[in-house]
């Protein structure tokens, strides 16, 4: 490494969880095989967050500081052969400038990455990354959309030479959060734009937690079919939590 | 219309089903809000097909014999100004030289057009489609799967002109379909390439139906994780059998 170990780039990353492989379960990417990478620390605080434990420091003890160097051998560690392809989640990444070394060693690895992001903050490594999606929160979550900086990261990534995939991915609860994503596609027609069952049983799951995110899922079909300016819109459930529930690790 | 109507391309084209808008519930547009049009007829009779009404004589007195035009205005008096895009399936939709014109209507109107097929047959249509799924059937099909007619295929559609999403999709019952899927994607592996969840209940419906079909898919994912030789590829349910099981029209 040329970086001294002061510099940014090569503070240690705090990580909650490496794993995998198995498959994004929602997106743009879903179904694609990936390894997890979870970082800790996330700049919101959504009511229904899926990994509360990632800033609600119920997890603190289990934060891991992790060279570049370091999870990249714990991911081949792990996935072996059998995967080229990795998702940087949080928690928020975008809070890590020093997952920019990261992002150069899985790239000289040939392995694809993807980072998850509410669109709250820059940090330069975002145009290096190859799956961005953008996912900012609806109403119900409690948190208010910064369309200045979200505006800024669209337009930088727009700006930046290379070839990535984009999208924003927005969670739907209920018909406040459908007006504010139909506003968040009007602002930005031309990027894939993909509206998310919630789940709202993160913290307990009930007997017919399954029946429950499909009845959420056909209505949200039902809410997107009817709407002429979603015309080339997405609507996926979690793929993950219809397997697995709540379940970490998977 | 120029086409005299003896032209082959004028033909009145054989239809099941005209429905949508809803979201197509598979392969690589999956969640992505579509309408669809059946078309009737297939070469193949695969085992657990779950449109067997297309070719098994059951539906024969609803097929209607639509006019490319007849089939736009349907479209539009059902789907109103709410899409922009179209799925054309079957049976085998490559049986029909006459959805030429149809295919030419609906860009005319700046509908985006998928088709899904086995890949058996071909017709000059096929390179003007934005979206084509090649779905060869694997050996729990009881088909046959003509690789020369595959290639011939796939090499056409590389050599046309035009951008258009092109994706491999295979249906998975159990280990040989998986070691067939594996040869198809060492054989064509550039083409993104999807394992798709099989559903062994098409005429009849337990009550642990989805449970059994999220036992599958889980187990697809298990086996997806481990092969070397499936790092890029994408393990789906068929999300429109989760959410309204075999029911016709949705």
């Amino acid at each position: 490494m040329s970086e001294s170990s002061n510099h940014p780039s090569a503070r240690p990353i705090p990580v909650l969880e490496v794993f995998g492989p198995t498959i994004q379960g929602e997106g743009m990417a879903i179904g694609r095989k990936t390894m997890f990478v979870r970082t800790a620390g996330c700049d919101y605080r959504c009511s229904w967050c899926d990994s509360k434990f990632t800033w609600d420091g119920s997890a603190k003890d289990e934060i891991r500081m992790l060279s570049a160097d370091e999870i990249v051998t714990e991911l081949f560690s792990i996935g072996g052969d059998t995967f080229d392809h990795v998702t940087i989640s949080g928690g928020n990444p975008l809070l890590l400038p020093q997952i920019a070394l990261l992002t150069q060693r899985l790239h000289e690895k040939n392995i694809r990455i993807a980072v998850e992001t509410q669109g709250s903050r820059w940090q330069d490594w975002l145009v290096r990354i190859d799956e961005v999606t953008l996912s900012p929160k609806p109403p119900s979550s409690g948190m208010e959309t910064d369309f200045e900086a979200l505006d800024d990261i669209v337009s930088r990534l727009r700006e930046a030479s290379g070839r990535r995939d984009l999208c924003i991915k927005i969670v739907i609860f209920d018909e406040d959060d459908l007006t504010y994503a139909r506003g968040v596609h009007k602002r930005y027609p031309d990027i894939p734009f993909i509206l998310q069952t919630g789940n709202p049983q993160v913290s307990h799951e009930s007997d017919d937690h399954v029946a429950s995110l499909l009845n959420r899922y056909e209505w949200l079909i039902g809410r997107l079919s009817e709407f002429a300016d979603l015309k080339d819109a997405r609507a996926l459930p979690q793929l993950h939590t219809l397997v697995w529930g709540n379940k970490r690790g998977v």
